[in-house]
């Protein structure tokens, strides 16, 4: 094996550390996909921000620009790490209230379909969101039970859709797995059907390159706070392709949705375009930070962090064979990079009480049931040795 | 009349302005109920918790406070202003979004009842979301009509409110003229009613007393941006009385909602208690600076707050009536300082065109249709001088 040593140095990414908050300490973080380190430039941002533009613009700033940083900020989303032209992603919200938006928007763009397809395995708020909506509406959820060391497959999918289903809800990279779902294809499936297709990039956004445009999805959603580094409960982003935007109508009618905010008439009529997405006031203050991370991802370049993401998660699946593949650890994720996002998933009796043993020694992975160690590797922030010191300290606790 | 100099003298509260970034410069800002000033510690505050927080404690800051601080804050505020015992407050998504859930988990808990009461100049969101909530669930819209200068009275609502009413939705402070609604009376007759009644506190968190467990109110939701200086988008807040508090269920189903959301279990189940309400994960990054105000209006009493307030908009009267009757300005909030809450409206066919000469001139008012000019005066960040120096440039403006 190579040493990590050697790794970080071959790494022509590995200078980006430096510009995150505690990167470079003793600290090993396996949890940039649950919460991504502050760079250092954030924290003068808000201070910054606090001083002359709220504090000296004060309400003048909305006419000033923020405003419009849903859709600005949105926009260098789409372009940096999305695949989505101007004027489809917008911030704002949390991830769920927007699935929520979403996905009773995409039932009643297909009124008559009675299905909405998920599986089992997708992250607990897409699955409760679906079944409040499909009580909501009077629809049907039809579960696909997967591998739980993968994820749904197109042909899933396509056993699955028929012309009564609506919408398939789908997580491009699974929460537990890492699990790559094939998006394109699942996408034609689904159109071919009839269906919609809302996607869930929560672990993709920032990771594992997205290309919505090309691949024609409908509707998309993610979370800021994990490769995106956008801080704990940053908002959430969504996405609907241009040429939905006219018909879908999301149900919670704020003034910020509407066409005419500021006409406050005594009728509600959506906003054209994606700003339609919007309920109320825009969450100024914690969408900052997101475009520190952008500006970061946009000089490094998505394909540069997709291959070192692919690199670093390699590695941990060597050490995690070589290692501790004779205390009986499996791999709960797959082994084919190409079909893995950013983390990966060991699995073992003894993982609960190795993940609580860890943080005591300042190794923070993620702890998932049943069993699974949670590895998430952020690209920008992360060195080799890191995974290498971690990788053997899990060793250690399965030890004891 | 008295010479601002002098009331400012005699104003206890006038070293409150010194903690506020700006509020000692020349600028005029008549906009603190739109967007309230920055506390001094608010930059360093939010430039530490990025530094010492997120990014030292990264992950582990969710379960060594983090996740707590939508019920700690919003029982820091249920104490301070509004009267609310603790574990009934909490801070989270937008207004709007919390208007929706609460309207919805409100219709829900009155079946059979098909009416829900407003009045039609209520801010536009609360008719939009009402609006939109009717229309999903096939409930009717009962309109009161209101006198444009004062606001809906006890009487208009005992004539609407009837056995088919589910919810009476009434701000406490109206955003246009500033009248404070009878809120314990309303409450009194909808109840009698067999009504819920939820309640707008957007413009008098912060700056009017209220009692939510006293007046029996049901529901109320109110936003943190304007009183409580929490920052542009900064999250709302929203309040279910305790007796209602295993009854109501909100429709969008995420995980921080769940009884257990470490779980992710099959089924979503609502937790226990006000924790309920939540959806997605928390902004924490956005809450943070409604703290320094809570602490700031802890420490000048919410009573003393209120009674400055009620000496500014009183000066601004009195101040509009001698400056510019003559020019014809009529006032379009209440008189009744008790009626009245920490904004003064005038009006005047050219307040228009008067607003944007004003700002240009840094003095900060808001205008609202139609052809109003509306004074908000942040008690603890505004000065007696700024009051007649204001109005002193409207004068001018009118002039010209």
């Amino acid at each position: 094996m190579t040493a990590p040593e050697q790794l970080d140095r071959e790494d022509a990414l590995s200078g980006f550390r430096d510009r995150f908050v505690g990167a470079t300490s003793d600290l090993v973080y396996f949890d940039g996909n649950s919460l991504g380190r502050p760079l250092r430039v954030t924290g003068e941002r808000l201070a910054r921000f606090v001083e002359a533009e709220w504090g000296d613009r004060l309400i003048r700033g909305w006419d000033e620009g923020w405003l419009d940083l849903p859709r600005t900020i949105g926009e260098e989303l789409g372009r940096v790490c999305l695949g989505a032209a101007p004027g489809q992603t917008i911030i704002g919200d949390s991830t769920t209230v927007l699935l929520y938006k979403l996905m009773r928007a995409a039932a009643a763009a297909r009124p008559g379909r009675r299905e909405i397809v998920l599986d089992r395995d997708n992250f607990p708020t897409d699955r409760y969101v679906a079944a409040g909506v499909a009580e909501e509406l009077g629809l049907v959820l039809r579960w696909i039970d997967v591998d739980p060391a993968a994820g749904v497959t197109s042909e899933q999918v396509a056993a699955a859709v028929g012309r009564d289903t609506a919408l398939v809800v789908v997580s491009h990279v699974a929460y537990r797995s890492a699990w790559i779902a094939d998006l394109p294809e699942i996408t034609r499936i689904s159109h071919d059907a009839g269906a919609l297709v809302l996607a869930d990039l929560c672990h993709s956004a920032g990771a594992v390159p997205v290309e919505l445009d090309d691949w024609d999805v409908d509707l998309a959603v993610g979370c800021t706070y994990k490769y995106l580094n956008g801080g704990p409960g940053s908002p959430a982003f969504g996405y609907v392709a241009e040429r939905l935007l006219d018909e879908l109508v999301q149900p919670i009618r704020g003034w910020m949705g509407a066409a005419e905010p500021f006409l406050m008439g005594p009728d509600y009529a959506p906003a054209r375009g994606i700003r339609r997405l919007l309920s109320g006031t825009p969450p100024v203050l914690g969408m900052l930070a997101i475009q520190d991370m952008l500006a970061l991802l946009a000089e490094a370049g998505i394909d540069a962090v997709r291959a070192k993401s692919v690199a670093l998660t390699a590695y941990a699946v060597e050490l995690a064979d070589e290692l501790l593949g004779a205390a009986g650890v499996g791999l709960a994720s797959p082994r084919d990079p190409a079909r893995r996002g950013g983390h990966v998933t060991l699995i073992h009796p003894r993982m609960r009480e190795v993940t609580a043993a860890l943080w005591k020694r300042d190794v923070i992975p993620d702890y998932r049931d049943p069993d699974g160690l949670r590895i998430g590797l952020s690209p920008l922030s992360t060195s080799f040795t890191e995974v290498a010191r971690g990788i053997d300290l899990v060793r250690e606790e399965l030890e004891r």
